[in-house]
């Protein structure tokens, strides 16, 4: 039976059948023949093609409004920060270091030009703080506001990709999850918490990418990530099917931002385990490869590992061996609540 | 006094304003230290960096319906084709071939699938034919829907840039003009013309990249161009601001497409001038390069040539040197009736 829409169809059914038409065109192979020979192509973090004696990445990332931002909770200059950030992360999910970034902005006529310079400040902010130079990009009439940018960057050494967890490797993210959807429920559901409330909104506007963690990953010999930007369960769902394994997790080992605790308490986990625009990474890597890499990340924890198992399962474990939570397949954009 | 909207300062005075943050804050500046060293940022119509021994180029490009097409007049596989074409394009103008684009879809979940299919299937034709991989991209959810592509390739010498225009270069155009917007107000004004309005139709929505004629303009050491995106006119403006002169063309030479000039006699000129999406690429060279390019280019003509004068002016004359249109500036899509 052929779907109609792309709701129906999902996210991921839709890139699924995009993405078989590309490879069948062979547009989506390697070109060898190429000065730039292609290494990734769809379907990681960033694309990867060597360039010279260099690895280059490039991804790209919008923010929508109304979709993935509302003027209620995330002033303009942040609009900015976080898409910024959004591609940094990816870049950093590569393995790789951020250079040089070019920025869409979508704009209805009647949009203040100050709200457009805030937007701006908030990419040269991060851009400031993340050796990152804005070098072009364009700027259309459109009735919704939408900021898109492409970010080009150099590996450090071997890319990170999703495809490569063994069943056997362990995982482990980089830091504590689910202030950012902390932020989020607090500025819509309980203005009233104060100060931890502000590091919980903190963390909701200017997450950050994890630039230095990704350059220890690479030098420690790891040679598989994702970024968690769409929740931990989802994001480790995407990299188990890319490596056609499972995978499990232990529910008490998952590092929950402190923040998150004190006010969620009974939710927090949950919110720890869903929640996107984390922006930390997880990785997998055999013992000895990960024994040196936490050694190295104090905010790292072991979180779980590969097995083998329905490609992309990912189960989380409470004590005694409980399932508390449980992913097929990871964030759908089109089907929200269908997961 | 500070201009409030989008509309009132306008694209150009959005983007100086934009371009001077970026470039008060440090982020436009060339990074010589960098892997790969920046050559042109903001301002052309690609970026340009060295990539070990190569120059590699970057630039994107967006259509949005309602503001770039309307399901009316453009079938969802030319919308495909012709933002990779827009994208295309741009790396042609700066003597560049294409190696690998980045696409981004802005869709409402009620969207058919197969309408996406169709754009991917117009980008692939076009990929197909002029050599370009699809690598990656994101697909978001958006109430309006947008396509934006970000293309790299790799110069195939010394870049052509808007800024290289010298007092006293002489001017040409790989070919004739005016067919795209001919198409339009075909299917606008005048469906009862057929087998004539058939040909500007396909210039309309199959518009093609210059890329071929790019080469031979860098084998011939021609060091200024720009493609005709926004209508001759405006994009010869542009070239001219960006050199720090105006331009003078005749209209006697501009070569108007010959449907276009069998339908709309009269008009026909002044459509030649100011049609957008043509593609054709506006080359700058001394008259001994310039002799040689025409020689190879059997399309391209001369059309007026580079001088001393208020920057971005384009003066554009008939018979007797009478003034028959003119520009101070390019096309501006906030404000499309201002020029």
């Amino acid at each position: 039976m052929r779907a109609r829409t792309v709701r129906e169809v999902g996210e991921f059914g839709l890139l699924e059948r995009l993405t078989r038409m590309v490879n069948r065109a062979g547009l989506g192979a390697p070109a060898p023949e190429s000065p730039f020979p292609l290494l990734v192509g769809i379907g990681d973090d960033a694309a990867v093609w060597r360039s010279g004696s260099a690895l280059e990445v490039c991804t790209t990332d919008t923010m929508v409004e109304g979709v993935h931002f509302t003027r209620e909770t995330t002033p303009w200059e942040d609009v900015g920060w976080k898409v910024m950030v959004a591609n940094l992360s990816d870049v950093a999910a590569m393995g790789a270091r951020p250079l040089y970034a070019l920025v869409t902005l979508g704009l209805s006529p009647e949009t203040p030009v100050a709200d457009v310079e805030a937007v701006y400040q908030g990419m040269i902010q991060c851009c400031r703080e993340y050796a990152t130079h804005i070098v072009g990009g364009d700027i259309v009439a459109s009735p919704v506001t939408f900021v898109t940018v492409a970010l080009n960057g150099v590996a450090w050494g071997e890319p990170l990709l999703r495809s490569l967890v063994k069943a056997g490797d362990l995982l482990a993210v980089t830091g504590s999850l689910g202030g950012s959807r902390g932020g989020l429920e607090v500025m819509l559901r309980h203005p009233e918490v104060e100060e931890v409330g502000e590091r919980l909104r903190e963390a909701h506007r200017r997450p950050r990418p994890r630039l230095d963690e990704a350059r220890v990953l690479v030098e420690e010999g790891v040679r598989a990530a994702i970024d968690v930007s769409d929740g931990l369960v989802a994001d480790v769902s995407r990299m188990a099917l890319a490596s056609g394994l499972a995978a499990r997790l232990e529910a008490d080992r998952v590092p929950v931002d402190a923040a998150l605790s004190s006010v969620f308490r009974d939710e927090a986990l949950e919110l720890a385990l869903t929640s996107g625009e984390e922006y930390h990474l997880v990785y997998a890597a055999p013992p000895a490869v990960m024994e040196r890499t936490l050694a190295r990340l104090p905010g790292a924890r072991m979180i779980g590992r590969g097995e083998p198992g329905r490609p992309g399962h990912v189960r989380v474990e409470g004590r005694e061996g409980r399932e508390v939570h449980s992913s097929r397949r990871g964030w759908d954009h089109f089907r929200p609540w269908s997961s």
